[in-house]
């Protein structure tokens, strides 16, 4: 029989943050594709549109004003999904198996930039270093407020993943409870930091317990061939377990950081330029702009003053990007059928996702020859 | 303070086969939408398709021949995710967090009929009893196949769930392991039949143990606001805990079955029946060839022997159907961002979808008038 060659027989692959495994078929890369083409992204953006609610100056649909900014601008949704309090609480459930819970907290719309064409790998790193002091603003602002437990920042880009609106901008959801997501991720960091692991040079968590997040950016790191890029803090790669074809994992691998506002300001500036290198890379693997959502994981709130300590210092601050595109600008990949009744299924290898994001330019495709060219 | 109202306050419902919270934004509903608008179905079908591959007497992108058959079609997919034994197992992990296993198997096709142009919701329920009986002969033959575990049933209807063919099949993954989802939603059932319970009239699980889904589906079928349909042995109905706007489970409640080998003739006809029911009340919803993920979950395999039994007989016999169909036929939800990133999220609550499930004919709007109309 054959040797085994991840790039050529199926096998399964375990994600411990989720404790889900993943389907890997790289044989199937070949088969023939005819469902359907996704229409593309315009690309003949206006640098203002009087019709955007997003545009400095302009009405929103529900007659609030956006006021005339000149750098990041942050508002509460007009059509929140969650509500301040105080929220009627439902009654008491008729039978154990119809839990209800309420919930309370806010949706925070964050502008990125004045220019309604402009996404984040167009943007200066000065402009990136906004966003994310923005971001620490508004975890801190909403972390602080009563009741709330975490604060899920995102940014859904592109029409394919329902963005709503192409003015560059993303969401602040924050909740009277830790989401399902974060908390089977933050109970996967408990149980690791409390189980007797192999000795590792990685860095550690509080109180020297090991750190799944620590380790495993430390492992790539040193590994190499799942790395997109990386930098003196931060590491980009496509974990071992990715779900979707060109997902990338960001996180720092130098340190054990439990959020965005744990990080030194060398650590904040090497962030904005890592995020700049990894979108322009996506822009530039199929020539268009590359839809994804990006969300921060980091503690929960409310934060634990300086000297004090809690069971969420084991969070590992790290941001997922899970692009929907497969093979060109138009070809997607869709979570159903298999994904959804059974487990994540993938073709293409996390290797062979890697190595072509590694291939790309770091200059984005739409400013070749332009003074920007490689100074990134 | 105003009274709690489902329709109308944000609130969490909680998933007892996943473990997973959903959150529900009834409030939401009101908000404007300027996203995506899916191209719509093709209704203009031919009966036989020269250049459809599934068509009967016709050649496969493989070079293999289609047969010309007469009712159901059944044949190995010629690009398989999974290929049969031996395949060389992957070795030993160089990393804890790096874990990998060999899986083997293989990937059915089932053709649901020789017709291009119908789908389930057009087939007679002499047609839907053929394609259960295919479905039950396929799960034992594969069952008894050497070292499978588990056999997936499921079907990808319509373009916007990445099907790759309009003409009507499903497709059947036989795997060497218990895949993600089936396996969490076992450790639930068997959790729920070793923990004490409230005294309940609904039918119980083997040796007299609570079964979470008897309870459930009698639950259910009792309260009757999530039901969208019933007969004397199947209940249809929108879970309390739905991810998708009109997403259905559909189950046996009068007894625990295992699996579909375990159903009785009678079960079996109105099995078919209430899956003629609630396609057909899919079509009408938006005048459309209505999309969907359609999967079966029932005991892993190999079967116990009629003697035996086995941890597996807490199975529940289930078939969720997963459609992505917002509010036309044209607007879908979106799983993106706070689902990807954080839990999932919707705006119309599971009562409301059963409502509206419920107000639609059980006559397919393309048959209207026909001798068909109210017989089924
Ligand atoms: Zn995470
Ligand atoms: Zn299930």
């Amino acid at each position: 029989m054959a040797q085994f060659d991840p790039t050529h027989h199926p096998h399964r692959r375990f994600n411990p943050l989720t404790n889900e495994y993943i389907l890997v078929s790289p044989q199937r890369s070949k088969r023939p594709w005819l469902g359907q083409v996704e229409p593309s992204q315009p690309t003949d953006l206006l640098q203002f549109d009087p019709k955007c609610y997003l545009c400095p100056g302009n009405f929103r649909a529900g007659g609030e004003k956006t006021e005339k900014y000149e750098h990041t601008y942050t508002f509460e949704n007009d059509y929140a999904a969650i509500l301040p309090p105080p929220v009627p609480a439902p009654p008491p459930v008729s039978h154990p198996l119809l839990t209800i819970q309420p919930v309370s907290g806010g949706c925070d719309v964050l502008i990125f930039h004045p220019r309604h064409d402009l996404t984040i790998p167009r943007l200066t790193l000065e402009d990136i270093s906004r966003i994310i002091e923005e971001w620490i603003r508004i975890y801190r602002k909403r972390g602080a407020e009563e009741g709330i437990k975490h604060v899920q920042i995102f940014e859904n880009k592109g029409s394919i993943m329902g963005c709503s609106n192409p003015h560059p901008h993303g969401q602040v959801w924050s909740m009277s409870s830790i989401p399902t997501l974060p908390s089977v991720e933050i109970a996967s960091l408990i149980r690791y930091s409390q189980t007797e692991q192999p000795p590792s040079d990685a860095p550690k968590g509080p109180d020297d317990h090991p750190c799944l997040l620590c380790e495993y950016a430390f492992t790539e790191a040193k590994l190499g061939e799942r790395v997109v890029v990386k930098n003196q803090h931060w590491v980009a790669l496509v974990p071992w377990w990715a779900t979707w074809p060109f997902e990338i994992l960001l996180l720092p691998y130098h340190r054990h950081i439990p959020s965005i506002f744990h990080l030194t300001p060398e650590e904040n500036l090497s962030f904005a330029s890592i995020i700049s290198k990894i979108t322009i890379r996506y822009d530039n693997l199929f020539l268009c702009s590359f839809a994804y959502s990006m969300g921060i994981h980091q503690r929960p709130v409310p934060l634990a003053s300086p000297e004090d300590t809690d069971e969420h210092d084991v969070c590992h601050l790290h941001l997922h990007f899970d692009p929907p595109l497969l093979r060109s600008a138009s070809v997607k990949k869709f979570i159903a059928g298999i994904e959804l009744m059974a487990e994540v299924q993938r073709d293409l290898t996390p290797e062979q996702a890697a190595e072509r994001l590694r291939a790309c330019s770091e200059t984005h495709y739409l400013d070749k020859g332009s003074e920007h060219r490689g100074i990134h």
